[in-house]
């Protein structure tokens, strides 16, 4: 194989990055901490994009654009928010470039300073709350339910392709409601829109919580999560909604004129995923061979590839794929032909599932006198010959099966390294394993502080569904409302 | 009318500023010369992206994205290229804030300067040809074909919604060739597609041509563009493609392995549209009523509204309008039934027609009885009532025809204040009255200047259709090769 990849059992985070540049999904940039996202990768994205974007439409929002840029003083508007962001903006302090009259050159013209510096929009509720304002007057303008698809910027000081970027994509939710209880209902609800979409789409697992204290946003009042595990059973936090309260209204000053003709406070959400999603869609289902797609998500879901020693073979072969992809198109069913000349079909099997196409179907001269094709399956490895007649029923049957194996799949691993934990002894124990460890926690910032020095473990939430019984803290021995989630995470 | 709109013949540019504003598309932002794009301005917006997407997929492209920010030393590199960019450039310099140590608030960190300071993209050739380079080896690995949707910042001092922003969204297009004449081909094959765009879908007729030196792209070769005419009869480019030659092949050492085995620099286009059509779409169609939307681009294409007098009146038409709703989504006509009852019918009536939706169908209490309902056509204002039954048919007869209307008038207006100009003088009378003036031009950029500063007009195009005749240039009497297209322009 022309593009092998560093085994997982040997170097895990190896074969990410292996995995990552060699399907070409993105790669770094010349500027620090940025990534490009290839075609192949951008492609991906753009269907989990579509798919989301058509969920966030049902449920009743709109799609807006603010600015990308911030004046410094919003940002400082909230205590909590700045205090998170702070650390890690780019600043842009100049609006002009000049020649250096030296002849080096070009450099920032000082004469360009910028009365107040702007900050690269790290998240968007300063901005956008300071619009807010202009809109909202009375009850009647609420709900407003806008998202915005974005670029943001954080500066990090490690980075990794998707996982951690200085620059990244994004959607963020951004809604004003005009009581507490809608406002944490539709946290709620996109929280399950994120469900859903982890689910059905990524074919992830994810459990739903509460994050603690510490993992709470800046500025959030409630921060809820969906948490999923990757295959070296580290977890990866896949996307959260925040009830805000009134916090930004208030930094803004936004006020509406209740239905008892009252100025009150507005209530706000906002809710985020990006493309950190690509690392957990590769981290979860990907294989020591390459990535292996979920069929709802490909860019195409069949790959045809021509076996043949001459043009006539080819020829006779091509007429016959036309037939195959005019059943498969009239089926909804997403494919590439690839007939290219210049790579045996061995280094296209090789690279089609590196890219991770779900099916790839393969069709020679052989095939053709038997009315039959072979069919490979990426996420069973399976192969096995199937009549052509039919072949475009057969795929359509095949895909939901794949989608549901692939899930199931990453639900038994997940089960199989979730487990109830119940002293701190056992626990430092266990957290080398990985996976999800489920212990009492007696609610402290102190206690989970402790617990992440000595471990590096965190709270990834505190779980809205399942085992509410309550118990004592494996550290402290005080009371615990219920287990808490704990692993270490991306 | 609750929002009344300054008429056109008062005050062009306010009336466009009303419109705007008050039809809900766009708003100034708290950060100087940046917009919001509200959602039904977005709404739009999308409907472009989508048709325009759909477009560059089908003639072979694909997506990617590139980071937000160059480093300086990048943009240096084309001399052309930084000299045209340098003057408006937001340029990021820290990467931390830190607190005020006086407790005043959050302080850019002196200790968090950039090596080098990196630039907002102005627009991506730089990084994208520096990533290129990696890519590229040989000429198996051409033609590479990439877009991407983003947003650029260009810190333009005076700005207007949507026609002039320091940031707008777009895509460009960044393709890499083996030869000057594919290059070409796809330069002129991406015009024809923003052609096809403006037309079938924006419903604007333009002229396509080439720029002169003095308005071309900074760093290429050969600039094609397509021009269209507001009806206050300035010119607004739409769209620019650009022939690059090998200058950033050049600048960013990127050779290939040509057929022939030997290294050669690589041929390059790049290609462009923003949300400056925004300004275009309103500017072209619109009246002093509000916008007037091309059915293929408005986010709704049918509003219906309910006139009743009671619950039980409202009930009955809910259940009529049920039916239609059902009818026009089998359709595929979009629509929206507004039965909010905290305003009256007059308002809503006032309020669609601002937003410039295309059909607006009244039913009432009467309606019911005769089996009709009440149709106004927003282009043409003509209202008739219509037999229910079958509606839906008439609505999808009605909205291509009101496209194409739509299209015929503004190209009507075009030719109407088209004219062939042959002397100076004539021209500086001419100009004053706007429209598009053809006359020949000694090619030089002096006399281009010179007509500039004298008469505010500017070359828009030499035009790649029509009359080739040559002349004598009006200013000079030189030779001139054909009729060039002047106005004065957005």
């Amino acid at each position: 194989m022309a593009k092998e990849l560093t085994p997982r059992s040997e170097n895990y985070s190896q074969w990410y990055n292996d995995l990552v540049i060699k399907a070409d999904l993105a790669e770094n940039s010349a500027v620090r901490g940025c990534m490009v996202i290839k075609p192949y990768g951008y492609a991906i994205w753009e269907k989990m994009q579509h798919e989301m974007d058509r969920m966030f439409k049902e449920t009743g929002h709109s799609n807006a654009y603010f600015p990308l840029f911030i004046p410094k003083s919003f940002l400082s508007r909230e205590a909590d928010h700045v205090e998170g962001f702070a650390k890690e903006c780019a600043v842009v302090t100049h609006y002009r470039l000049k020649q250096n009259p030296d002849g080096s050159g070009v450099i920032v013209d000082p004469a360009a300073k910028l009365e107040e510096e702007l900050i690269v929009r790290p998240t968007s509720e300063t901005i956008i709350w300071s619009t807010y304002k202009n809109w909202i007057h009375s009850y009647r303008d609420l709900p407003i339910l806008c998202n915005q698809w974005a670029n943001v910027v954080r500066w990090e000081m490690r980075t990794r392709l998707f996982l951690r970027t200085a620059e990244f994509l994004w959607q963020e939710g951004h809604t004003a409601h005009a009581t507490k209880e809608e406002a944490i209902e539709e946290a709620l609800k996109m929280l399950g829109v994120y469900v859903d979409f982890a689910e059905k789409f990524m074919g992830i697992p994810v459990i739903r919580g509460i994050k603690s204290a510490n993992e709470r946003f800046a500025g959030a009042v409630e921060t809820y999560c969906i948490e999923a595990l990757m295959q070296d059973g580290k977890a990866l936090q896949a996307g959260t909604s925040h009830f805000l309260g009134q916090n930004f209204a208030k930094a803004f000053d936004v006020t509406f004129m209740n239905k008892e003709n009252k100025q009150e406070y507005v209530w706000a959400t906002s809710w985020g995923t990006s493309t950190r999603l690509m690392g957990a869609l590769i981290m979860t289902h990907s294989d020591d061979d390459g990535l292996v797609l979920p069929p709802n998500l490909a860019p195409y879901q069949v790959v045809i590839v021509p076996i043949y020693k001459n043009d006539a073979q080819l020829s006779e072969i091509n007429e016959a794929v036309g037939k195959i992809t005019a059943a498969l198109k009239a089926e909804g069913i997403s494919y590439k032909y690839d007939n290219a000349d210049n790579k045996r079909p061995g280094f296209k099997f090789a690279d089609y599932e590196l890219k991770g196409v779900p099916v790839r179907l393969a069709i020679g001269a052989q095939d053709l006198e038997a009315g039959t094709v072979e069919l490979f399956r990426r996420d069973t490895k399976e192969k096995k010959s199937i009549p052509l007649e039919g072949i475009e029923k057969y795929i359509k049957d095949l895909l939901p099966k794949m989608q549901q194996n692939i899930f199931d799949k990453a639900l038994a691993y997940r089960q199989s390294v979730t487990r109830e934990v119940n002293s701190y002894d056992e626990f430092k124990e266990e957290i080398e394993k990985g996976g999800f460890l489920l212990c009492h926690w007696d609610g402290t910032p102190e206690t989970e502080e402790k617990i992440k020095e000595e471990t590096k473990a965190t709270i990834r939430c505190i779980p809205l569904d399942g085992d509410k019984t309550p118990g004592k803290c494996m550290v402290t021995g005080r009371p615990s409302a219920q287990r808490v989630v704990f692993a270490r995470a991306y």
